[in-house]
Formats: structure tokens, C-alpha cells, sequence
């Protein structure tokens, strides 16, 4: 079966994201002034072939622990659907 | 009302990413073999202060336009929750 993984990774809520203030400012800047903690993460979209749904979200976790997500500084969810 | 916008902004399909290759290759070393098509993008979080659900979402769309998705190489989605 083929599944379609969404996986968001995102700074840790306990850091910085200076990323984040710096779009803040550029928003403010264009008069955007209902925003706000604005925090920058990454999307990964990827295909997974596996045999049944908890196969694959145990592989897409596996591999967001050993690559995708550095535990240190950023949090993963994900969510999968079949195709 | 306060609503938390959750943005994905991908590289357009028609666009090769090089990063999701690199990720591509990387997991491939790390014997993860079940993965394809992996695309990378961004995702922006940002709490929305706006009156009602249509205009949060208006002004999430121009922001998007304006400065946080470069249409020519990227689209975005996004979804609104109120808090």
C-alpha cells in the first residue's frame, strides 16, 4: 500500500525562532499588525510504500528521529493518508 | 478572536527540489528504502488576532501573497483554528 506522509518540524516552543521574528518584522513592515509568534518550521511530504498503516507511521518515525528532526532544538508530528 | 494559522508553503510539482533529493539520498544510506517523492518546504505558525474566521483568513492569504510564499517557484495552503 502507498501512503502519503505530511510531516511538520518545528523549533521547539521553549527556543527562539529567529526566523520567525525576522518575518514578523517584514510583515510589520508591510502593515501586516495582526500577527503574531510567528515560528518557522519545516514540511516534508514524501511517499512511503508499506503493508498497512502503523508500518508506516513507524517507519516515518524512525526515520524523522534519525534524520529528518533534530531532537536537540525541533519537535515532528506527521500525519499519513493511503493512496 | 484569536485563531492559529498553520501555513505549508512547497516547491510547485512541476519544480525539482534539490533538497528533498539530498533527504532522498540520506535516508537511503541510512537503509530506509521504503520512501519516494520527498519534498521540502516550509511551515509557518502564527497566532491571527481578527474578528471573524473569513477576515483572519483574508489576511493570512495576502500575507501569504505578499511576502511569505514566492508564487513562481511555490504555492501554499493553509488552515485556521480559533483558540
Amino acid at each position: 500500500m502507498k501512503f502519503i506522509a505530511d510531516i511538520k518540524v518545528m523549533p521547539l516552543k521553549e527556543l527562539l525562532d529567529p526566523q520567525g521574528k525576522a518575518v514578523m518584522g517584514g510583515l510589520k513592515n508591510l502593515q501586516f499588525n495582526s500577527f503574531k509568534n510567528i515560528r518557522i518550521g519545516k514540511h516534508i511530504q514524501m511517499e512511503v510504500e508499506a503493508n498497512s498503516a502503523p508500518e508506516a507511521s513507524a517507519q516515518v518515525q524512525a526515520a524523522c528521529k534519525k534524520l529528518l528532526a533534530n531532537p536537540v532544538m525541533e519537535y515532528f508530528e506527521f500525519s499519513l493518508s493511503a493512496v
